[in-house]
């Protein structure tokens, strides 16, 4: 009899509903930028981050809580917010005891997404926190749904390399009946040696958009391990680190 | 500018929404076993396959055409059909000149869905037919789809492979600006020495739901290119070789 616990990747979030969130520990995953820039601000002392779904509930929960607005839309800085998603703008000087208040197209909507459908225990995951998350999933022994954000429910190949990194790291703990999670972790063991490398060849559609935007700095800083290793929990509506 | 037609891969049927049918060639693929069956009946002879959505449906119209009732659910013969959706049960001495109403878990239903969201030319796409299918896509300079059937909504290895195996072959002539058929080529691409060694290194979950049932064979001829070259093409409600 297997007593591992599941491991199960959703690609995009128009496939969460295929997965029972109720029983797991959900990792939601928007590595360009929005959950690598959520393990910065939070390892870079920052109190705590509220996800928002919207720009308008954005701007009102800043004002009231007089926190950082952030965000995006479609990869630039939301009309009406102080500041956008990329990592490089929150070092510790700036972000250290703040709140940030944080939407974002694909990421932040996925986490409500998840709590809409019964999710119970959520963290976000990055290359910049892979370490510690890979060290949680091992240690907890729980059932496990990587989530990916995607881009506008279309798969990405940035979101599922990282899921595959992760199935690479604790694979071998977990019960794992779910191609998807196969043919991430088959993708990142050939693209391991060089991820960037890996997505310029591979022509990344979300890659291209954001060097379109001059934002290589970004990305390289994004699929980087361990730059900001810290594992964000959601607990009655903020991610913080326990 | 580019004017290139432009080719993109839906991994689920939950994910078919995401794209534009109507302007494409849209290309229904279920490796095990449907649409690998489909090409080996109508290479064998078969006048056409009608592809149906339910069995009770299957059974009427295999009665009022006094065709071949087949199909499957859950990968076994579904009870009340005469036969099953093996490649081997439809050789030349037993299908020639003959009809078969056909009826699958996820390709017949996925067919069905594309129909609704406004497919105007839809073909199916196997091993066994992938030369045939990729002259075709060269030839007609449309937009495509790929379109894999996966197994009730969840992704698996064997269908993205294909397409993954498609766009190797015709990817130069086509303007890709989707990253779930960048997963694809490049997971083809690591896997094409060895493909029955790559479903059982990464453990897809059909290859050993079917290895369960005792169909090796059937798992062998559905990875091996060339085997029934005839394109399937939908009109009126059949699968005909035109």
């Amino acid at each position: 009899m297997n007593t591992q616990p599941t491991l199960f990747t959703s690609f995009s979030p128009a496939l969460l509903h295929l997965y029972d969130l109720s029983d797991s520990i959900v990792v939601i995953i928007d590595i360009l930028r929005a959950t690598s820039t959520i393990s910065t601000a939070l390892f870079n002392g920052a109190k705590a981050v509220i996800p928002v779904d919207s720009i308008s509930r954005c701007i009102e929960l800043g004002r009231q809580i007089e926190g950082i607005t952030a965000g995006e839309r479609d990869g630039k800085i939301a009309e009406g917010l102080q500041h956008g998603n990329s990592p490089f703008e929150y070092p510790r000087e700036f972000v250290e005891g703040k709140t940030l208040v944080f939407t974002t197209t694909n990421g932040t909507r996925l986490l409500q997404m998840a709590l809409d459908k019964g999710a119970t225990e959520i963290v976000t995951g990055a290359f910049s926190n892979i370490s510690v998350l890979c060290d949680y999933l091992m240690v907890m022994k729980r059932n496990v749904v990587l989530a990916c954000a995607a881009w506008r429910d279309r798969i990405n190949l940035e979101d599922s390399l990282f899921a595959g990194a992760v199935i690479h790291e604790v694979g071998k703990y977990f019960s794992i009946n779910c191609d998807s999670s196969n043919i991430a972790r088959s993708m990142y063991e050939s693209a391991k040696e060089d991820l960037v490398g890996f997505m310029q060849k591979n022509n990344a559609s979300h890659y291209h958009r954001l060097m379109g935007f001059g934002l290589e700095k970004d990305i390289r800083y994004c699929l980087t391990p361990d730059l900001a290793n810290v594992l964000p929990k959601y607990d009655n509506g903020k991610l913080t680190v326990q």
